[in-house]
């Protein structure tokens, strides 16, 4: 692959350059030859004779900022002072904090917000549990909680690893949804001792979005925590990514001129992400769904490299029972997700597909596909990544889905509601937008949470599941 | 006890007056005479003939607020529309948020906070687990955790209906310290459970307080986290007091001219904070100490209403072995303690007193003796309220502190820590400042917290448990 410099990389290069014409013109272009892309470039001191700049230089990879620091240091008359990765920059000392909603500074904003007036907002709240909804941060809090498991694709990275992550999460949730997020990194991978630590911190939070636990133990840790809490449980990774990858296929197919009811469907990669597509696709009334993993086609009675999510899926997937590697599958297939790893599939895989082939190869960061070995075999192509068009990408979904859920006080979060934030966000593309490179809305429109907030609150409420519906309560006190 | 209106409870009335001379005047005057006090008085609509207006009175209780709004509704020419409580306001929808410290504006914003920028920092923290401190926010974030079990005055009223005091909590903690503080309110009472939950969440926090947790439970998870957990453990009803309790003894000893080493101390309580005050005092070479509760005085051997750590305070206090009721212990005693009950002492005990005796009576929100009973038989009195002079307030000490212990990365807080915090506090009243009235400063001031900070970091860099000295680390990935 060839590798392009990234904002995601990119390097502040402190630098001392002989005043003399002609220095730095040999210091960019140098940069430029060893493959760099140079941002501003900033003067930030003199010394006798001597300049002292910062160059901002995207780069690919470590190696090709070392590469481009190494042949600085060759040039005569420069003298690298200091480089600083922008990146950890933005993440020192962590990416959010605590904000005070309302003013202490007099002894009358000490005796209402702490003693001795809070006693009397505790012991409503104590006759009544749920006035913890108005009078508390519940209202608006939720947990993102991870083992570290499972981190991007990282892999069990442990929980202190997770964090960076966690917090880039919370800043989004409160970027797009105006959700208050708050990581919870766990020192346990323990699926029990998961589900008492979050069951024993729920009472300040009005929802859990799991996060980053690796699968198979993440379907029974949902589904533990479901059953057992009175606030909604979301494993992002799971219905995150199967909402978006739904509403992607429903403009897709639009632009291909298939029906839902009738394409046929292979998914690779049977972890968190691919179970979780699978069943919703199902419950969209999608018929033919061809799971595969590294041990290639599942099907009813397979005994290696099983689990009993598995088992569960292959009773109602490949109902022609068909064995076999991924290849195979692809025969006639209309759709393709990839939620696996690069290398899966190959050009002439695409090319025994059904007409106007669809592939999702979300695989990350380098696609099961890349792009350009696609071509033109395929009719849509989408990735996860965000240097190609057709970006599939949680953030579409969470911000307003959990928005939604709080708006309404709903007590889970089902199937309907689902489809609902994947209807959302598809219909962001409007009629006169769609085409091959455009069936998916960018992840900075923020209007997307707001369509999806929308949809999920009048979901639940028509699901009964909606503790608040158009009623505002108040808890506060009246005589 | 005479009931005087409180700023911690008022009440919004808004109310129709018919627009006629001597109307307001009429309406004023009433809530005088019903006891209530007149705060702002808004004009917030008009009607014909008929002016709305809002009017903010501060009652003393919900009684006298029912009264002044039953007599405003017996007179002519009034309407009351709504009668909202000022302090519920405050807490409607929490009273902390989550902030963003920097922008997702753009693409390139979102691959330096998110992926793919992310992973570099994940993997950075995974190589060495320390760097955390510096990438994420435990470096300035702590959990305030309580079980709901011993809430102010209020008891075991659980966890939802302790949320308003832990937010409370974090809101002074950023205030006074700038300490990012997270209330997590805990679904169980077992105290196994509670250390276990509190160790898996631990890998995000810099530090733990645990709050308002009931006695003797309080003891066994403090002292099984603070040797389990790698960070800083600290139950603020335990020591937070007992440090700003020896803060206000060290400058009350100093004007009543007498010195630690030869007083008798008198502390009534034997719950968190109690022991924690006793142990405090024994540290700092006070000799004499007799410890009471409900079955009257503590001594070795003693065989009503004990638990473990009463047994352990009975060997090293009353070393007289005496015994009877809380007025003989008081007998020739300099110091009393009260953090227990209104009503356990009366003027009679400390005519009993040595000369120039000191009350700190700390009852909430009720004192022990009230200072009127009191008068001139003690030469000093401090209590918890802020209606009397000497106010003895945790929030002199928790927030600096914390300060102090997260800006030198101390792996415990040890009992020079605690006396450094005191010494602190008590530095802050000057010699020329220093008298009967005025023995400990004003909560409202942020210089406390300040010196607190660095008498807290001095002493543990000192007593070796400080992580981060002088040196400031950067994890800034540098070619």
């Amino acid at each position: 692959m060839i590798k392009t410099p990234s904002p995601s990389y990119s390097i502040i290069i402190r630098l001392e350059i002989v005043s003399k014409p002609g220095m730095l013109g040999k210091v960019t272009s140098m940069i430029g030859r060893m493959g760099g892309d140079i941002g501003a470039v900033d003067i930030v001191g003199f010394k006798k004779n001597i300049t002292i700049r910062d160059i901002i230089v995207s780069v690919a990879d470590i190696p090709m900022g070392q590469k481009v620091v190494d042949e600085l240091r060759r040039i005569k008359g420069t003298n690298v002072l200091q480089v600083t990765d922008r990146t950890f920059m933005v993440h020192q000392g962590g990416k959010i904090e605590i904000k005070n909603k309302i003013p202490l500074n007099s002894r009358e904003d000490l005796s209402m917000a702490y003693t001795p007036g809070v006693a009397r907002v505790c012991m409503a709240i104590h006759e009544k549990r749920e006035r913890a909804y108005d009078l508390t941060i519940k209202k608006n809090t939720i947990a993102v909680v991870t083992d570290g498991t499972a981190v991007l694709g990282l892999g069990d990275i442990g929980p202190e690893a997770a964090m960076p992550v966690m917090e880039g999460k919370a800043m989004l949730f409160k970027e797009f949804g105006g959700v208050d997020a708050f990581p919870i990194c766990l020192k346990t991978k323990d699926p029990k001792q998961i589900v008492t630590v979050i069951k024993s911190i729920s009472p300040g939070f009005g929802g859990v979005n799991l996060e980053d636990i690796s699968s198979p133990r993440c379907f029974e840790i949902e589904r533990r925590l479901r059953n057992e809490l009175d606030i909604p449980v979301f494993h992002d990774d799971q219905h995150g990514t199967a909402v978006v990858i739904l509403a992607g296929l429903i403009n897709a197919l639009k632009v291909a001129n298939k029906r839902l009811e009738n394409v046929r469907v292979v998914v690779s990669g049977l972890g968190a992400a691919g179970i979780a597509s699978i069943r919703l696709l199902l419950s969209t009334g999608v018929k033919e769904i061809i799971g595969c993993d590294r041990s290639g086609i599942l099907y009813k009675g397979r005994k290696e490299n099983m689990n009993p999510i598995k088992a569960l899926i292959a009773e109602n997937t490949n109902l022609e029972r068909i064995r076999g590697p991924i290849s195979k599958a692809l025969k006639g297939a209309d759709f393709f997700i990839g939620l696996s790893q690069p290398g899966v599939i190959h050009a002439n895989d695409i090319k025994k597909m059904a007409k106007n082939p669809i592939i999702f190869a979300m695989a990350n960061p380098d696609p099961e596909i890349m792009p350009e070995e696609v071509g033109r075999l395929a009719r849509i192509i989408a990735t996860g990544r965000s240097d190609y068009p057709n970006q599939i990408n949680n953030v579409l979904c969470f911000p307003g889905l959990f928005r939604g859920v709080l708006d309404c006080q709903a007590r889970e979060i089902n199937d309907q509601m689902l489809l609902a934030a994947s209807n959302a966000i598809a219909q962001m593309v409007t009629e006169e937008e769609l085409s091959e490179d455009y069936i998916i809305p960018g992840v900075l429109n923020k209007k997307v949470s707001e369509r999806v907030a929308t949809y999920v609150k009048e979901a639940a409420i028509q699901t009964g599941v909606a503790k608040l519906e158009h009623q505002y309560l108040s808890s506060y006190q009246t005589i």
